[in-house]
């Protein structure tokens, strides 16, 4: 069973993948297979290459068959498991929890040559609609604290397969990035008794140099402390903490606002990989009137170098300003 | 000038580079230089192309002439510069810092094909020799808070020149991790009155399933939590939070223990592009009882999806107990 475990320094928590552990060799051979791949098990026709489906959209057929617009199964090589005990235990000085949880897949169209930016917006909606689904579900299992939705788009993003899918993880524990985000909007909070998201809106339209697209329910910034270059951020125009309190009329535009988004970030960076991420307050807590769930694009331009990762200082050579300027006026 | 902005939400700091900002069409045309470099401007005799050598370690030739082992020079196209004021303004809701610094490159030998794990390990040991040294003249200024030594081993990892050479870069802001390693640090000894590093040396001493090597000085481990498959750590034995405060026999012994473990990283891994960053406390600040220099070194072997940026949280394939048995047991 894979293990969850604490950097007891940091309080970070790790997935290690103790079952399917790989050794030097394999690091080289996945390379190759991913390059040379032509089955796709998204493809319709195909359901059976996958586990059975958790959830589909449809026009017809019936489940495990072609005929659906959103299909979501489960990861065939999950990072944690829903089966098994959650159990809390130390291993000397270290802390360590069992690897339960759920790593889901969802096939966000059943044409293999899509992408989210060609697709139709109504589609684009579908895979937040399945999302909701499955966060409503899944919150169910008290044993999970948070629910991940993000997208790796293209190979040197981390996706291994072409066909257009997202990905859920379901996690016993809050991952540290958001665990920093709730410290620091609850520190605003006590201060100001406002949410920080709220006033970053309110900021951000009266600004208007780091706009990249506002819509009825949401707006798209280059963040005033972008980490990377050409990173959009799309906020919720209206105030929840969880992602799965979103209005159907937000559902719809939402669709509006990601393809367009991707379909700028495309048209100016000509198709660059890029991973996008919901963040939203851990599915166990009541709404919160600090945290504002939002999205983080992230288009892959350049290689990270290992010092940001190590020392969580990054670099960015395109300032936000001249991004959002690029991606504002290169119209969809 | 650039600039340095804070993350409103997480405290984070960002530098934004403003003069030479990079527009969308930069981005593909630096993969096509990278590759095609034929002139090195860190090979003897182009020291005229470097800006002028602020340190040289050497066996003949005047300043910027060939004969140097150890070379260090200013970044060419620096993210931070020392000249101008360092000035801390509002910008709107936002907060930001003039890009006061320093941006160096330490060039670790003359030989353009040697790298760390091929040099003599007195050769490696120069290297921290000439990082000792500037870290002693650097912090002089009290503008600079912090001071980086980073490498980026190939082109995978970032590294944009194939001649072996590090870098340093002096902030006027202590970066996220390492505030958070300090902060973590400082919890355990408020807790226990003992450095937790210094535990985690009794421990994997004590344990052994993840030592490395051990040295008269040095343990090199791979850590309980691991965010990268055969992610290092080289811990120095006897405590210290700068590692400025390093003797000189443990400089010595310093050099042997990088080349040994990079070596091993090459034959078990195939040479792999790595990183490797020096964690060590803020150097204006006193002697700290509960932190603990110590060097992270990441192969770099995943792509790393958007995911574990966005959320700060990691899925290792591999088992660190494993990882470590492989390096252990592939002698040097």
């Amino acid at each position: 069973m894979p293990e969850l475990r604490k950097d007891p320094i940091t309080g970070r928590w790790v997935i290690i993948a103790t079952e399917r552990a790989k050794r030097p060799s394999d690091f080289a051979r996945e390379a190759v297979v991913s390059r040379n791949g032509h089955f796709c098990p998204f493809c319709p026709g195909n359901e059976l290459k996958t586990p059975p489906e958790i959830l589909a959209y449809r026009n017809g057929g019936g489940a495990n068959q072609p005929g659906w617009q959103v299909r979501v199964v489960p990861n065939k090589f999950p990072a944690l498991r829903v089966e098994g005990e959650l159990s809390r235990e130390g291993a000397g000085m270290y802390d360590r929890i069992s690897g339960v949880g759920a790593h889901e897949v969802l096939i966000e169209t059943p044409e293999h040559g899509q992408t989210l930016s060609t697709m139709d917006e109504k589609r684009v909606a579908d895979l937040f609609w399945a999302f909701r689904d499955r966060v409503l579900d899944l919150k169910k299992d008290v044993r999970l604290r948070y629910i991940l939705l993000f997208k790796n788009h293209g190979e040197a993003a981390g996706a291994s397969l072409e066909h257009p899918h997202s990905q859920l993880i379901a996690l016993p524990v809050v991952p540290k990035r958001v665990q920093e985000e709730l410290e620091g909007s609850r520190r605003h909070w006590k201060h100001k008794e406002r949410c920080i998201y709220c006033d970053i809106l309110h900021e951000e339209i009266h600004d208007h140099s780091r706009v990249i697209l506002e819509s009825d329910h949401f707006l798209v910034i280059a963040p005033y402390a972008a980490r990377f270059p050409f990173e959009c951020w799309i906020l919720p125009k209206l105030h929840h903490s969880h992602v799965e309190s979103i209005s159907p009329p937000a559902i719809q535009n939402l669709g509006g606002v990601l393809q367009k988004t991707l379909r700028k970030l495309d048209r100016t960076l000509e198709l660059p990989p890029y991973n996008f991420i919901v963040h939203t307050a851990p599915v166990q807590e009541p709404a919160m009137p600090y945290y504002h769930w939002h999205i983080e694009v992230i288009p892959k331009l350049t290689r990270v170098a290992g010092f940001e990762w190590g020392s969580g200082f990054h670099i960015n050579p395109t300032p936000p300003e001249e991004a959002a300027m690029y991606l504002r006026e290169g119209t969809p």
